[in-house]
């Protein structure tokens, strides 16, 4: 049985938000990432296209650096939602985060064909910045390892209509 | 008029590994990302898609992130093609490297539309490791900073024929 994220925190962005090519459910040739609670983590699944291939067989590290970005802001978004009383599904816009900065650590070569689990731990910093630390796996077999500082969007980010 | 990267070391890629999404002549789908020499630095120049955005106007991080991954490697195989006595366009095939790890620092929103230059340096940390530190700019204004340590592809990361 195929393992799907219910309640994603990027299905609740706010449209303007919602066109990240990682994220973005709007952005229709996107990865469509979709990150919602599991217990007290955070759990991203991903199945990479067979164009996402480093070499034959195995996964290219910018996707896996891409999963790993996304999940960090969707998981940093998941994080103050919660703090501020609100759940994913809920009519309430969830905080839209960037990320300041992405480290991923390549364990392994990441098998292709497999679905790809992130699971990541929050960690405030302060209100207005989170601190992810995710381990991404394939058949329970940890491929790569990334942190991302993800922080509130700020407004120089909002293209001026 | 458009700068462009003559001599890029992906264009001599054995055929087996000229399939990456990022850099991979051979991957139709991909980047495309070429990378050569300028000075005693390296270049990547890329045009990011439309599709390429985080929020309209900007472009998406993990973009940004696959093109110091594969600017890195290939900064690494230019570095060490070069110690072999070898330049891009020559017909020896150059050596092909697979990321260890990838830390991107984004300094400011990468504004779309315009290309991306993305210029290196390569420190060697032995023989067949390396690490590449990167600016990526566009209009000559900083966008972000990567270091990406490069290993020689090991050869469990060549799939089983």
């Amino acid at each position: 049985m195929e393992e799907k994220v219910l309640h994603a925190i990027q299905d609740d962005y706010p449209e303007d938000f919602a066109w990240c090519y990682g994220c973005g459910r709007l952005n229709h040739e996107g990865h469509h990432f979709r990150t919602g609670w599991i217990g007290e983590k955070t759990v991203t699944i991903y199945s990479p296209e067979p164009k996402h291939i480093a070499v034959p067989g195995f996964v290219y590290g910018g996707v896996v650096a891409s999963l790993i970005d996304c999940h960090g802001t969707g998981s940093a978004s998941l994080a103050l939602h919660k703090k501020n009383g609100h759940h994913a599904g809920e009519a309430a816009e969830p905080p839209r985060f960037v990320t300041a900065s992405l480290n991923v650590e390549f364990v392994k070569p990441t098998p292709h064909g497999i679905p790809l689990k992130a699971i990541g731990v929050v960690h405030e910093i302060h209100p207005k910045k989170f601190r992810i630390e995710t381990e991404v796996s394939a058949n329970d077999e940890l491929c790569a390892r990334g942190e991302v500082i993800a922080v509130v969007m700020p407004s120089t980010f909002i293209q001026q209509k």
